[in-house]
């Protein structure tokens, strides 16, 4: 029966790609300060330079916290609906 | 030579769940607000209910554009090491 060896990995191998995909929980973050349990962010508003910010969600931009607009790609390139939080202050 | 076909059909879907698997971008929103194009939150600062207010980026929070700490099971479930963007004011 030995000669199934292979058969047998192949099958658990698929299984396990199937499983990984199909598990409800990604990722987030793919690349943002990796080397960091936990990526927080603290932002004084005293520190917003300008009235309106927009801070990135997706975390694809490459001005983190920022958002630089890449969630667009990263939507087109995954079919996520992914956006930013706008932070708005009156002066 | 048609007996081959399924063999052909396997290694074809074995190729298109590893693509799926190892491309770097995966979706960051599993499931708030899927009927929006792109889930933008504008936060007036007024509105702040409170000096120092988490915003959720990692997409599990159930109050959603809150932070609720859901970050620490997703974190914990999937590897990843995202969490909030918290704003500050000085009242
Ligand atoms: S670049 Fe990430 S939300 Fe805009
Ligand atoms: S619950 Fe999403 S960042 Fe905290």
């Amino acid at each position: 029966w030995l000669y199934m060896t292979p058969f047998i990995g192949g099958i658990g191998y698929v299984g396990f790609l199937t499983y990984r995909l199909l598990r409800p929980s990604q990722i987030c973050n793919p690349s943002v300060n990796k080397a960091s349990k936990k990526v927080v962010d603290i932002i004084d508003i005293e520190d917003m330079t300008s009235d309106k910010v927009s801070y990135c969600r997706c975390w694809r931009s490459k001005k983190f916290p920022l958002c630089d607009g890449s969630h667009n790609k990263h939507n087109e390139d995954t079919g996520d609906n992914a956006g930013p939080l706008v932070i708005k202050k009156n002066s």
